[in-house]
């Protein structure tokens, strides 16, 4: 682990620059938008602004949260799904959305890893105990969480159920970690990072949700490891392909836990440089679990697999999407036009694929 | 015709409450998101970049315009056809939205009526004259009209075509008797606001569009007089509902060619006296085009007219959708989430319909 400098200085000094180029990405998996994506948004926001409305400090930042479209993460990673698991799957991607941002903020669960780790242990024992009252964000989203829970949970088996608890604890946990490292300005080695980043981007649940949505349940299968390179290779394609679309957010929020820091940092690469290998490495995972999942399908697949395997294509090709065009990383305010590509400025409020560099 | 008083200075003086309650409406129609909703949006908003861009002052502008989601009115109109009809349909919306806009602001189109005159003029030209050069307004939009123009000619009638000339040519003029209007402050009388909003609110390729959706060519039936019924209820009701949910935005740009102004400075009602008498007149006609829409239906319709038929019903029930979600009318910043009544402020530069009214 090497101990940064501050940021903001090491930044300044280094005179580095403030924008990088993305170029394609290979984008090798479909892209489907669910049927009633739009109006699952919309309905979505609605159950953030009644179940988590009371977490946010005041309307604007709810609204400012609603207008990164995350409701759309669900509809675009679950194209295939009944409505009813796709609304479902929505808000549980704006559920632990929320956890993410107010992990991120410094004045919210980000101020203290301690008080943030109590927070979480409040909401992980609302999953089966009893609702918990008040208007504290544990209370808040310890309701949310439950409402989640149950709904889910009439879909799922019981090894399912399981899985989903243990899938939100992983995830909070990784929050917790992740908030430790801020605070104490620690960028991790590359591996000790996707570690993390697993937990933290919510892989479990990733391939949880997946399951749902195809209504399928491959509990006894992922035990035989038989999996094990499919799940690698995608989650680490769903991972750095987000560390490099939210970069410009994680630059400007001083996270430690992405990969573009741990090369720039630990590593000593520019940042057009660590973008390029990145991209690179985006590229093989991506041919590489294509090659994992051919075996697979190649071989004595049951229905219910090759659904699975079908969901995990939607995941990976919804997610990407889903990336480029939420404000969360290109800017309040943005709006996206279906541009991939391009020269990104780390500090423009709103940025925008620019076809050649900012002239300064 | 009433020439108003300066406007703000009325309603100051007046006390005029600064909120109104907006009840349920009936929503008798169905509302559809086309499956291609949330991608169409976003591809068409690539054409607004590209074809439309040099009309805006700037990013930040072009920007605002596209946070409007006006990519969703085609989607929501024609949630059954062609993705690539509703992709063209989707453009063609946004194109004449963008018109509207300039219409409204007193620094763009909306600064002289005779100077709009020539730019609409010209913009007529385009469509099947030399293709304009230059990056003036009125080579901008006759160059996006003339792709329009193409792209749906390819599957209109010539007597269709024909029409969405016409109806272009119906709408621009209609535009232009609002930007009078508006520089004289003059408040028409209702039915002569009624007939000027026809065109202005583009009646006539609403109804193109919905037969270019259904692949139909009613041109010939049209002619009868046979749906003369079900097209005046339903363009008075959709006129009706839109005067109702783009109040904060008539009355923030002081636009005199709207319902609401006609009843509360013409006739003298209250602003809610006058929400509540439209919101009856959007029930009565509503319930009127279901009356006329299923004697035609009882009677000897053939297929193309029921499909016909079909597509009305979803361009009522879409265009109220889109009215309620647009940022347009409720705020730029603002994001839907699925309410549909309450009270709503008209000062408040984003609104959110609220239980009770403002404390003041």
């Amino acid at each position: 682990m090497t101990t940064a400098a501050p940021i903001d200085d090491q930044e300044t000094s280094a005179g580095r620059p403030e924008e990088f180029y993305l170029p394609p990405l290979p984008r090798l998996l479909p892209v489907g938008y669910h049927p009633e994506a739009a109006r699952i948004e919309f309905a979505s926001n609605g159950w953030v602004r009644r179940m988590l409305g009371p977490c946010f400090a005041g309307e604007e930042q709810l609204l400012h949260f609603l207008r990164q479209r995350n409701g759309l993460y669900g509809p675009l990673t679950v194209p295939r799904a009944d409505a009813g698991r796709a609304r479902d799957i929505a808000d549980w991607y704006q559920f632990v959305t929320v956890i993410d941002s107010f992990a991120s903020d410094r004045h919210a669960l980000g101020a203290d890893h301690a008080s943030a780790r109590a927070t979480f242990a409040a909401v992980l024992d609302a999953l089966d105990g009893p609702l918990p009252a008040g208007d504290g964000p544990a209370a808040v989203y310890g309701r949310a969480a439950r409402d989640l829970y149950e709904r889910l949970g009439r879909g799922l088996s019981p090894a399912q159920t399981a899985r989903l608890l243990a899938s939100l604890a992983a995830f909070l946990h990784g929050c917790a970690v992740e908030i430790r490292s801020k605070l104490d300005r620690a960028v991790p080695e590359f591996e000790e990072c996707m570690r993390v980043r697993e937990d933290s981007f919510g892989c479990a649940f990733l391939q949880l949700l997946t399951e749902y949505a195809a209504e399928v349940d491959l509990t006894a299968l992922r035990a035989t490891g038989l999996l094990n390179q499919v799940h690698h290779h995608a989650m680490r394609q769903l991972i750095i392909v987000n560390d490099l679309l939210s970069w410009r957010k994680e630059y400007r929020d001083e996270d430690t836990m992405t990969t573009v820091r741990v090369l720039c940092e630990g590593q000593g690469l520019t940042l057009q440089a660590a973008v390029d290998r990145l991209c690179a490495l985006v590229e093989r995972h991506e041919r590489a679990y294509l090659a994992a999942r051919d075996a697979l399908l190649a071989g004595p697949a049951d229905a219910d697999l090759r659904a699975y395997l079908a969901g995990l294509d939607q995941l990976i090709g919804g997610s990407q999407e889903f990336e480029y065009l939420t404000p969360r990383y290109f800017g309040d305010g943005s709006a996206w036009d279906g541009s991939t590509s391009g020269w990104l400025s780390l500090t423009d409020p709103v940025a925008h694929f620019r076809p050649a560099p900012a002239t300064r």
